[in-house]
């Protein structure tokens, strides 16, 4: 099943309090390229780039059935440059600087050969730029996958609301869950997101874990406990690209496999923590991943005799 | 197998988003009595109330097992008081009040018909007072679980490292387990509070689940979502008296009996944040129990092949 992802391909300067890099590569579509080729190929990537990106990550990406033709090349303008500080937690950062640079005219256009996908996953951009997406598809996909965050709530909630109304599912944190909804309970919140469109919410949680909603259901995935939590960004879009992945390459939207895909984007995601920008995704193998997804079987496994 | 609990009886006034009450009966050790006995009779308590402490939940309490000759009645002193006020996020509190009353006289004696017990629940009080406790008994009990906060850990800190040499299973929160150890980390904290005396860590994070460390593994216990979280007063008590009441029921100490322990703590402290006080827990059945550990068991529930 071919699977479209639609994010940044950006440079992120990171500190955090294990240490820093003033210039790595990152952005939403990245890591989820990295993360979903790992189950199903070709990715077809839909982004834009300035001259400064660097030739060889788009060869490594290609290396990993990443289609590149979605993605525009800007000649002469820098690519989208993103800067921040973790503190402690991990769970919380600042923002230091944010140079739109490409990004600021970013009309993504969907290359013929994309049209059909089975799979489209909508990383965090301007809802308007997700819904032009959208709306140039000729057959809808099989699959809707929507991630945002509240900087949209803040500034563009009309647009938001209108691409929420056509996707079928949406990952947003906590934090967001509660400001969209206006409801404090995860519950309670979940219930009326999936009353604006989507049929199925993630909530991310970081450190916590996920929680999957759909109808009266939910399922909770933890998140590994790991030695050092070395540098979170980028987490949350490869848990979506692992996610999605595995959804691809199984075929199976039930919501049961959305279950196993939360696992398996969990552990996607643990890896993208253990070193700085997407270093880490880089280097695993289908044996480094099966085995970290066995780590989190065993993490939850219990029996119960109820007698 | 026969269980002692070491706990407050008191009374609380509590105010939460969702309302308040004046005076409620609390204390840890009432919420680990009605918890535990559920699942194992007798409880065996011992506890200091004073002159004000209801009749009637002294009678409630034995109606269901709870044997009350370790409770000192002071006839002219006032059961302990605390009175505190909850946040939004339910996770954190102000404390208004603290009268210590008769507890500031605790000195706990183990009544001989006590002595041979297999479990023993040590609710969080003064380290000093734990210890006597352990150090009445003739035998050394199959378990020894203790509770503790980080007052103690501020204000007598030599005592409760005393204590945990003597205990197996030491329950902390997140923030606790990080103060005891001074490492942010949870699995090296765990690391270095297993290096002082307990074999097994339970680290409580209230919504966010719990986790159970021992020896290199790791256990990961969610909370249930719920629509509301009435009162979390009690919660942690709760937990701790399914836990040691499920452990005393099945007589089986393994880590993977713990596990499920686990998750019957957590499902008996789903019902206690309910209502106000220990309400809900006087009015669930075997039924409701088992129902709520059946939905423990499809909110982590998922299949994967790794072909």
């Amino acid at each position: 099943m071919s699977l479209i992802s639609v994010g940044s391909m950006a440079f992120d300067a990171i500190e955090t309090p294990f240490g820093k890099v003033d210039q790595i590569v990152g952005g939403a579509g990245t890591y989820i390229a990295y993360a979903a080729s790992n189950f199903v190929q070709p990715v077809q990537q839909i982004s834009i780039v300035g001259y400064d990106f660097p030739k060889a990550e788009m060869a490594e990406l290609e290396s990993r059935g990443v289609q590149l033709d979605g993605v525009e090349v800007v000649p002469d303008k820098k690519s989208f440059f993103w800067s921040g500080r973790y503190h402690m937690d991990m769970n919380t950062r600042d923002t230091l600087v944010t140079d739109l640079n490409v990004l600021a005219d970013f009309k993504p256009v969907v290359p013929d050969q994309f049209q059909g996908a089975d799979f489209l996953m909508l990383g965090n951009l301007a809802p308007a730029t997700q819904l032009s997406v959208i709306n140039q598809l000729k057959t809808r996909p099989k699959l809707i996958v929507m991630d945002t965050m509240n900087f949209w709530m803040d500034i563009a909630l009309a647009d938001l609301l209108a691409v929420l109304k056509k996707v079928d599912v949406l990952m947003v944190n906590d934090s967001e869950a509660r400001q969209l909804s206006g409801e404090y309970s995860l519950v309670k919140a979940a219930r009326k997101v999936m009353e604006m469109g989507p049929k199925f919410l993630v909530i991310k949680k970081g450190e916590h874990g996920a929680l999957l909603f759909h109808d009266k259901h939910v399922f909770f995935a933890p998140a590994l406990p790991l030695e050092d939590v070395f540098d979170p960004t980028g987490a949350g879009d490869t848990f979506a690209g692992g996610f999605i992945g595995y959804l691809a390459k199984t075929g199976d939207i039930s919501f049961d496999n959305m279950k196993t895909a939360i696992i398996v984007g969990s552990a996607m995601a643990s890896f993208c923590v253990e070193q700085f920008g997407p270093n880490r995704l880089k280097e695993i193998t289908k044996a480094d991943i099966d085995a970290r997804i066995g780590e989190f079987v065993q993490l939850v496994n219990f029996d119960i005799d109820l007698s």
